[in-house]
Parts: C-alpha cells; sequence; structure tokens
C-alpha cells in the first residue's frame, strides 16, 4: 500500500444489478416497470426552457415537492425528495440514526441497507425473519438505534399488514421508524394514515418503479415537518443542490398524471396474479407477493442452474448467493404480459426437457 | 426536545445564494454563466429515447465519463462524475480524509470545506491566506490528514502560480491534495498536467460556470485510477445510480462542444477585464481575479449598504458577512457585457449622489 492510501476509507461497494445495453433482451433482474413513463413527460419537455439550465435549480426543490405533498395530501414541510429513494435513505441514514445503539433491520432484506450502516459506522442487529420469510414485528421491541423495514419486502414480496407495522412504530417512540415503501403501489397498504399518529415515523417511497421513472432518479421521504427540517439539514450541508431542473420539472409532470400511473399498476399486478397461476403449475413455490417481482423456488431446480439458462436465452433475472437461506431462490421482476409469457414458455419447455437429469 | 430527537444529527446547513424569480433582476450572486449552455443540448434532448426513462441509468455514466477523459487526455478510469462538484467533493470528503489527523484549507476560501468537515466528523485546521489573500505554501508544509484548495481561491478569485501548487502537492505525499478547479478555464493554470507525476493529487471541476450547466448538476474529478476507484467504491456504498439519464447525455453534448465552451468563456474574460478597468475608475479595490467574479471593496462605501442599494435597484451580488476580515467586501459574478454596463452606470450614478454622505 503506498503512503497516501492510509487515510482512505476502503469499503466494499453495493454491487448493482446488471445493465445488459442490448435492447433484444428480456430484462426482469432489477424490477424496473415494463411500460414507458406518463406521455406528459414529452409536454414537460418540450417546454423546458434549456437557457436557464445555466442557472442553479430551486434548491428546494419546490415544483416537484408540491405535486408529491398534493398527491400525497401532506404539506410540502412533509416532503423530502432526494436523487431516488437511494440518496433519501442515505440522508436518512446519516441524520437519524446517529447513536450507539444498534439499528434493526431484517437479515433477509435490501441489501443497501448494511452498506450505508457500515459507510457510516452505525451499529447494526439483523432479526432473522421467520421460516416463511415473514417479519415478527416481537423482534423489533427491544432496544434500538432506530428502525428499518421495508413494506413489502425485498426480495421476498411479502406485505405485512399495517396493523403490524403501526405496532413497530408505536413501539419505538424514542427512535426513528423508517417503512420502505418502494413497492407499496403494487398492492399494498401503505403507512400514509399512520403519518398523523407517530411523530417517529418516515415513509421513503421512489419514482422508479410504479412511476416507471428510473431513469430519472428520483425518491422521496414522508414524515412530520420536523423529522424532514433535520434531514434537509443535512442534505444542504451535503450537497445543496441534488435535483436537476428536468428531475424537478419531469418528475412533477409524473406526479400530476395519476390516471396513467393507476393503469400501469394495475396491468402489472394483473400479470404478475397471472404469472402465479403460471409458475404454480411450473411447481415453483413462492411468498405471495405483493410487488412487482416473485420470488421464486423450485424443488426440482437449482436457482443457479435456472439463472444460468436462463441468462443464455436473453432472460435476465436477479440471482443472490447470499445469505445462503435464499440462494436457491430468484427474483423475477413483472414484466409485461409478453415478456411473461416468453419467460414462462421457455420455463415450460426447459424443464420438462431436463427434468429427468434433475430429478 | 422529543424523544425521538436523541439520535438526529444536527448540523448548521451551508445557506446557497439566494435565487430570485423574477426574470428581471440582473444575477450577479452565485457565480452562474451568462450565457446559455451548448446549442448541442436542443439536438440532444431532441433525440432522447424517452421509453429508457423506466431503466435505470448506466451507473458508470460511462457516455458523460468518456467526454470527459477525451476532452482531458485521460483515461476514462482517471474520471469520477458527480452531482455537481459538490457531490464529488463531498465523495471526497468521505472517502479520502479519513483519519484523525486535521486537514488543511484556507480561512477565506469555499465554505462548504468547514460543512462537510463537521458533518463527516473529520478535523480540521484553517491557514491564514496572508495580508492580499494570498495562500502560502508553506502553511501546507504541516503534518496533515490531507489538503483542500481551490485554484482560482474563492471568493477571492486569486490564482496561485502552478509551481506553488506543485510544491504543495510534492510536499504531502502521504495525503490526498485536492486542488478545486470550479474557476480554473477562465484563465488560469490547471494542475492537469501533474497528475502524470502525482499519484496524491486529485482535480476538481464542474459544468456550473465555465459550461453554462448549473441547472444539470455535473461536476467531476480527474485522478489516478486507483484513486479514482476508492472513491467510486464510497460512491456506489451511498448512491450506486447517482446522475440520471439527461445529465448523462446533454453533460456528453456540452463536453463535446469545445468551440462554444471557449467562446463563451473567452466573452466573460474580456467583459471581467473591463470591468476591472471600469471599477478602478469607480475608487474599488480588488484581488487581481482569474474567475468569473471580482471580489470588491470600497474606501468610501461599505459593502452591506452597496449590496442593499444594488439589490433595490434588482441587482444581486453576494455579500458574505463572515469572515470579518472579508465582511466589506463584495463578490461580484462576471455577466453579460450589458449586464456589466448596467452595474456600473448604477454604481456610477449612486456613488456620485451618496459620496458626500458617506464620507
Amino acid at each position: 500500500m503506498k503512503a497516501w492510501e492510509n487515510n482512505i476509507r476502503k469499503v466494499i461497494p453495493y454491487v448493482p444489478g446488471e445493465q445488459p445495453q442490448q435492447s433484444s433482451v428480456i430484462k426482469l433482474n432489477t424490477n424496473e416497470n415494463p411500460y414507458p413513463p406518463s406521455p406528459s413527460v414529452e409536454k414537460a419537455l418540450l417546454g423546458l426552457d434549456l437557457d436557464l439550465l445555466r442557472r442553479y435549480p430551486d434548491p428546494s426543490a419546490s415544483e416537484l415537492v408540491c405535486s408529491i405533498a398534493e398527491f400525497y395530501g401532506v404539506t410540502k414541510e412533509q416532503v423530502f425528495a432526494g436523487v431516488g429513494s437511494d440518496d433519501a435513505l442515505a440522508m436518512t441514514f446519516l441524520t437519524c440514526f446517529h447513536s450507539n445503539q444498534p439499528i434493526l433491520f431484517p437479515d433477509i432484506t435490501y441489501s443497501f441497507y448494511e452498506v450505508w450502516a457500515d459507510l457510516f459506522r452505525i451499529p447494526y442487529q439483523k432479526q432473522a425473519l421467520d421460516g416463511e420469510f415473514y417479519i415478527r414485528p416481537e423482534d423489533y421491541a427491544k432496544k434500538n438505534g432506530g428502525v428499518i423495514i421495508p413494506n413489502p419486502n425485498a426480495p421476498t414480496g411479502i406485505c405485512q399488514p399495517l396493523g403490524q407495522i403501526e405496532e413497530i412504530v408505536k413501539n419505538n417512540s424514542d427512535v426513528i421508524v423508517v417503512i420502505d415503501e418502494a413497492y407499496i403501489d403494487f398492492g399494498g397498504d401503505s403507512a400514509l394514515p399512520l403519518l398523523k399518529k407517530y411523530e417517529n415515523l418516515l415513509i421513503v417511497q421512489t419514482f422508479s418503479k410504479s412511476r416507471s421513472f428510473a431513469g430519472m432518479r428520483i425518491g422521496f421521504l414522508l414524515g412530520n415537518p420536523d423529522l424532514i427540517r433535520y434531514i434537509q439539514d443535512c442534505k444542504y450541508s451535503f450537497n445543496s443542490y441534488t435535483l436537476n431542473q428536468t428531475a424537478i420539472t419531469l418528475g412533477a409532470a409524473v406526479m400530476r398524471d395519476k390516471e396513467y400511473f393507476d393503469q400501469c399498476r394495475n396491468r402489472i399486478m394483473e400479470t404478475r396474479e397471472w404469472v402465479k397461476t403460471k409458475f404454480l403449475e411450473l411447481g415453483f413455490s413462492f411468498p405471495d407477493s405483493m410487488a412487482n417481482f416473485l420470488f421464486v423456488t423450485h424443488p426440482q431446480f437449482a436457482a443457479e442452474t435456472l439463472f444460468m439458462a436462463l441468462k443464455e436465452a436473453g432472460i435476465y433475472v436477479r440471482h443472490f448467493k447470499k445469505p445462503e437461506r435464499i440462494s436457491n431462490y430468484l427474483r423475477i421482476t413483472i414484466g409485461t404480459r409478453e415478456e411473461m409469457e416468453c419467460l414462462v414458455s421457455f420455463l415450460n419447455t426447459y424443464m420438462s426437457e431436463n427434468r429427468s437429469e434433475s430429478c
């Protein structure tokens, strides 16, 4: 190691899902939306005054923040907008988990939680999901420095009942409880109504899944105005202007198009329910997903073998080698009906041709 | 304080310059470029495939990174792109200044350095500029955890000779020396040629000033490939995808238009030299700026009084109340020739009408 490397913070980075560039690929590996963003984006883009790009954007991203506040029926002081929910979550970890007590999150969950905790030197304790991959609310009743739970959870797709979420929030009134609702628009019950009752609740959502806008990197937090201001203060100490002008303008246009939003998520939920029936026929088992993906395992076919066979056929899904408990599962994003028909048809053929060998 | 507020990290945030929304204002307070971005932006925007915004952007921002590497004659492994130079700098502080030794930077400089150091709990020692606001290279020869120096410095506009910068880099081979070149394109000598000789050198630049692209939030680092990879690893642990698709595509278009870039910065430098002659006639004194702003003081008129009078006349400039040593200075961005003529003409009238009172 060279002398200048001594003071360098060394981390093991999060590895995002593959982003193959060929357009022929069926991409079911990063939980993107198969439908294009709202048609209102094109209009908003043509209305942009390009000359104004020479100026800094509005640091409060007011136009975007107001569109979110209006959609969810909260005040603009209750909204924080960031560069994807990852930015909103990173700022949340930095701001809200500032103690020596360990924060709590599930052992099987979004793998970035651990990465942020390591990066910011926040102690943590993972709480094991039960045998069916459900969160046990009683695990979150012990002394802690904060709680973060995705609902629905990823990569399982399981949505805990709102009563259990409320129990966890209520039992932890002295710390911040973050409910990561990246996948809530696909059928789960949002914790939004609890915001009126609990000051320690922070909800995270994103434009990347249900709003078909992963390419623009917009996520947001909903919480009590004091908590949001603390997070804003940290954000202003990190980077005053994070959302660029196009994200602000186009994001607001997307948020205002409720009709298109409902159309797309309904189609994805319909397709998901159809895929569930087909996957049961194929012999897969999986938790009852309320997200835009399924988390599947098969008694005869190893996940890694299926992953490779699918990839060779130009169908990308996600396989996590760790933790071991989920190493025989695949996370498969719900694409268009046509894409899912291709997937099912490939699996049908592949599995009947290879069944004898695998058994 | 409520129970949930105990674990909250509380910071005093950086306060960005005012962003008045009225278009009639002459805005000389945030060092933006008075000319619109390259005409290539419109073409690039019309070529965007909006359907693809449903997908995550390329996490390595390869198109943008390659355009930067090509412009500066380095490899793409030597380039890190961020959400403005603030993001690039925040990641640099987080990654490179990870020790118990204090980092060193000037006492009068970009006020965000102190904010990041506080946010990440990095110890620091400010080094006083000399009586003429120059950096004394010998101040940076003591034991430290890293060095950051803007060249030209802000808000003074002073550019230290490259030999002095090399001396500082050379004397600190065991830590990272960051040269913040946000304003280098307005006549200063970049440290770029030193990159071949010194592995501990990191250069920061931005699209916000010389490239008229503050609204898109793009900044970048140039350094040795190992150092860049360490910073990338931290960035991937913070937010995998920071630059959205429009920033990547439009940023690359801007970087490739060298002719327009040269035209704009040359016009700004010409205007700056003209303003210098006029400000001398008005009785101001100021360091010999090599940036797109002047840092001026007047023996008869208090900076704060001028600041208020200008604001009332719809001309926004920047006045820093702290540190006290610069509280009688104004930082004035170089706008178009017409804007600067308005400013000079207003000051001419105002100062002749108010001279007797002020003396």
